[in-house]
């Protein structure tokens, strides 16, 4: 059977994990505030932490409520926001494929607006919206997209906060990739260009580590007790022992070492994927080098039906993400997702031999 | 001002928190499985915790699906079970008001079934069914009920999963307290009698540490899977730092003699809150006396009314939760719940001497 190399999970691997000082920071929260570790918060989590967020964002501690990861942050949001009124929510096409997921299941009527590798196509969603009206909510990970890779450009950010202003929308940013940038200057977040008419959300999952399950929403003030309510209506609070660990590893200057020593890694590993995709997928393949995070999105020639082969790769040892999933209305059929974040790099040029060896002959044979 | 003295929430108070153990045992976890402990699972949990739970209650790993807390596993129950089809849910009346709120969301239809000194009045339950044809789901807390107090008989319980196996309906099975008994026999749950009809939950708040947020259900084998996809869209997995901590912590044989120092206290907080209110309260006051769990539930006498009478009590340091937050319809005017788990039992005898004054002057007025 040939060896695992799998590109299907957007997780970071084992050795891109802080244990040491995770370690020490559990053993510090336990000794400093072992009754905060193990007692009910309320639903916002820990005021710590809130505030150790808060200060990042230069934003009130109030605004900010930590979540059992950030999937549920936007299930929370969503069902707060869709509880009345509008329902429709655009995406980018493609998008996070459990963010369409979750937004439906809050009863969202999910439409798509193109990417391109700029980010959201902005025109697009001006003329969306000159079709449909406003949409109740637009969600939108600004940098490094998951799938795409792409970065929303400054213009877009500005022009896509001015028509939330106009048409009185909320945009949902998601960004838990935004530190992990190796090129490029960062660009401003749409937080900080659009106020009170974005929801923020981000994760420690890809900068400290995801098993602690900790993400957060920052909510205009008006938002945030309602989201907290619905929170603790949840779940009563989310891990108490997690999120004090978190707060003593952040308070210990842990967070930012350790973001350079990710990024570094995954920077490397990004290299090894391109390049060998340049190296070994069909003529024709093209892809948006990403400047941060995790993925590396290509549309193969036509020709490859990424449902199709699947399978075969899969079989192979060297599965991905189909395009197919990203998408709220049937597209991506000769796209595929590749997360580099958790494969070394001399395996990643093993894998993508193998899995542009499949395409090839795919290719070939249709 | 008064000193605070609240009898709100079910909570354990500071000194029923297991610190010691638990430090240890969470430096063990990171010492032994850092990478568990830091790195995504399923949306089952953990799986030497899994394994842990099935051995105590003689089921399959498989079937039990660890989340964080148990009304988010509630939530997902009711999600799953209520996406199709049938959703008339019955409740024992009163019960937990979060329960009521959760079944709610998931979009049930929720009715109430009385409950006496021995739990829930299976013969209104059969009445009902006769009446409205079987329901979806019955949610019963069999031990120490919330609010209650009160324990299912055991005739009872045979009687319900009888009704649940002729009738084709699911008992979902809450038992956070079950542990907690200091006085009679255990009895048999509803899931060693009813098996597959029956969804059991439970939690590690009342017996470990709420701040954990380790909650469970024990599943039918077709149902589990189901649940632990839906955990892990909603939220990929719970926090796998708190389980890993809290495996390590039931591996090295903390569970029962803690839970063993928690009930000796319970015991003695419960027997000073029923001295206090027979000697404070009203003439007329009644209530269960509870074998076991956090709460006393009393009903008192005719001309009190305890929505009215919260502010003042609250005002007097003295708050309780109103009985009329634990029907699905409107009831409980008479009733308040009081929690004796979080006050130590010199306070218990202050704070319902307290509390005694509020309602006796409130009759004394009317």
């Amino acid at each position: 059977m040939a060896s695992q190399i799998p590109f299907t999970r957007g997780v970071p691997s084992s050795d891109l994990l802080p244990v040491d000082a995770m370690r020490e920071a559990v053993e510090q929260a336990m000794r400093s505030e072992p009754t905060t570790a193990l007692a009910y918060a309320t639903g916002a989590g820990h005021e710590g932490l809130r505030a150790w967020i808060a200060g990042r964002h230069g934003v009130e501690p109030s605004r900010v409520v930590c979540t059992n990861g950030s999937l549920q942050a936007l299930l929370f949001v969503a069902e707060v926001e869709l509880a009345e009124g509008p329902r429709r929510v655009l995406v980018e096409a493609p998008t996070y494929d459990r963010a369409i997921l979750v937004l439906r299941r809050a009863g969202a009527d999910v439409a798509g607006i193109p990417v391109d590798g700029d980010g959201l196509d902005v025109d697009a969603l001006a003329a969306d919206i000159e079709r449909h009206g406003a949409p109740a909510l637009v969600y939108v990970i600004p940098n490094f997209q998951n799938p795409s890779g792409a970065t929303l450009a400054a213009d877009r950010r500005h022009r896509l906060v001015e028509l939330a202003r106009t048409h009185g929308f909320t945009i949902i940013e998601d960004d838990p990739y935004g530190l992990l940038r190796w090129r490029g200057e960062m660009l401003p977040s749409l937080l900080e260009l659009g106020g009170e008419s974005v929801i923020s959300m981000s994760s420690f999952t890809k900068t400290v580590a995801p098993g602690l399950r900790v993400g957060y929403a920052i909510a205009p003030g008006e938002l945030a007790p309602r989201l907290i309510r619905h929170a603790n209506d949840t779940y009563i609070s989310p891990s108490m022992l997690s999120q004090s660990a978190l707060a003593a590893y952040c308070a210990g200057g842990n967070f930012e070492p350790w973001v350079g020593q990710a990024r570094a890694a995954l920077q490397e590993r990004c290299a090894a994927m391109c390049e060998a995709v340049d190296e070994h997928f069909p003529a024709g393949s093209t892809y948006v080098r990403p400047d941060g995070g995790y993925f590396v999105w290509v549309d193969a020639p036509e020709g490859v039906d990424t449902t199709r082969l699947l399978g075969e790769a899969t079989a192979a040892g060297v599965p991905y993400v189909k395009g197919a999933d990203f998408f709220a209305e049937p597209a991506g059929e000769r796209s595929l997702r590749l997360a580099f974040s958790a494969v070394p790099p001399d395996q990643i040029h093993e894998g993508i031999a193998r899995l542009g060896g499949i395409l090839s002959s795919a290719l070939a044979t249709a």
